[in-house]
């Protein structure tokens, strides 16, 4: 087996193949005077299982033509069988025409992956687990980095509580919650229909004294948790900590975010980002072992 | 008939449509905060005869991966058929393994837009022609834009003389010359092993008072063009034109072909460029209208 490590790998093949004890190459990487990426894999990958590591954060669209180019030249090369391991995916959130004639841009992305030689695809917290169903033929995982995320958080809060940012992430506030050993629940937003103001608020649960931790699947402008911390505090918690899987924080939104009056924001490094404290290399490695 | 301009077009697509008194659509096109781009084509496309149009020039990747959606959204609204016009394919130059583990990146630019669903490819000088047999199934034309570039000089020159830059476009220029009823001939390219320095000069025929047309393919960095120039005055020839049909211009080349002493540099619209005064729009309606 051996781990190929594209230009956004990000640290985490090499943290893969140390954990799996398997070999290891990064890909030579370099840009033409005209933007033109050059790609070449220096090690022999031939007859090898190879697993493609290789992230789809800004600037997506070249990593993510990075990533085909990796995979079309490891088939090439004659590998005997190709993972591609993608932390993060790009486009995941445009996962169905909202609008006639819009891109279902994940569908894309996926086919492509799958095109260009993939015989299996391994992900973290896709926004839309669904689309992976829907638009892949292969053999695929999405891995959940929340247990990673609270076992970081674990003697660090005091009376601890875990809010979902919206219902639909419940179940992960759940999982966090359950490692932590406390309560959970979820935060409502509202739009005031007059003025357009958005607030967002516990359901029910109180949060006087408690140590909240908001934990999400990715943070791009980081506007609702900006608007969640400093309601909270108004609320008297005690103190906020964000913990999200893929850190994306578009623009300034990371000193935006910090600036609220959080603790600690903690991610992965899915994306860099100077929250991605946790790799997500160990439960790639479990996934990998278990089935290769 | 309806013709679909991506955001890459470059005006190409309209004048298309102009031309061959067909639909024409724009693809709405914006750029999330993080990067990721938004696709939506307003007009039915459903049962038509469907001519996307998207250049990949710089950011190509961008470009490209833009040019996948639009292929896409286009084959899931229902077209009754799908041509992919892309007139500048970037890439065209990584075409073989020069070195063991390298990405044939043509081969995986090309398959991926056989993949989304086109069934013909129409380009314009593509750096070697081979690489569209070699890598595609489906019907393809790779168009020559010299006539178009020598038309343009018809007239402008005294004493015409075309020069290719190197030996292997030397039927472009004799292409070029036939349109001005004039001689070619090639430049020979040599570099002192001692020293490194490059010199470019014509092979064999006197330039003396001549107006020189250097006609190329690609202007990348303008290297081999300026040298060209700088040796064509100091062999008295009378002027320099230079013609091409990509203009890149990666960084400031532009300003440094200019500054070499040219009297003028023309290009296509393949690319965007302030020496793009040759559209080649007529080229590629002239196939169409044979084709569909």
């Amino acid at each position: 087996m051996i781990v190929v490590a594209g230009p956004a790998s990000n640290g985490i093949g090499f943290r893969l193949s140390r954990i799996l004890g398997s070999k290891y190459t990064r890909v030579l990487t370099k840009v033409f005077p005209d933007g033109e990426t050059y790609i070449r894999i220096e090690d022999e990958v031939k007859e090898e299982d190879v697993i493609v590591v290789q992230s789809l954060y800004p600037p997506q669209d070249r990593h993510y033509l990075q990533l085909l180019l990796i995979m079309d030249t490891v088939k090439d090369l004659g590998a005997k069988s190709l993972t591609a391991v993608v932390p993060y995916i790009a486009y995941a959130r445009q996962d169905k025409r909202f609008l006639p004639g819009e891109a279902i841009s994940i569908k894309t992305i996926l086919r492509g992956i799958e095109h260009a030689g993939a015989e299996r695809l391994i992900t973290i917290d896709i926004h839309n687990d669904k689309s992976l169903e829907e638009w892949l033929n292969i053999d695929y995982a999405n891995l959940s980095a929340v247990s990673l995320l609270a076992e970081y958080f674990r003697g660090k809060m005091e009376k601890p509580l875990v809010l979902a940012p919206d219902k639909g992430a419940l179940n992960r506030a759940k999982k966090a919650a359950s490692i932590l050993g406390c309560e959970y629940d979820f935060l409502e937003k509202h739009r005031d229909r007059v003025t357009g103001e958005v607030t967002v608020k516990p359901k029910e649960m109180m949060v006087t004294n408690k140590d909240v931790l908001i934990i999400d699947d990715i943070i791009s402008t980081g506007g609702t948790v900006v608007l969640a911390t400093r309601e909270l505090l108004k609320l008297n918690a005690n103190r906020v900590y964000v913990a999200c899987t893929h850190p994306l924080f578009a623009g300034s939104s990371y000193e935006k975010v910090l600036s609220s009056g959080v603790e600690d924001i903690v991610a992965t490094d899915t994306i860099p980002s100077p929250a991605s404290r946790v790799s997500v290399a160990p439960l790639i490695a479990e996934y990998l072992e278990k089935k290769l």
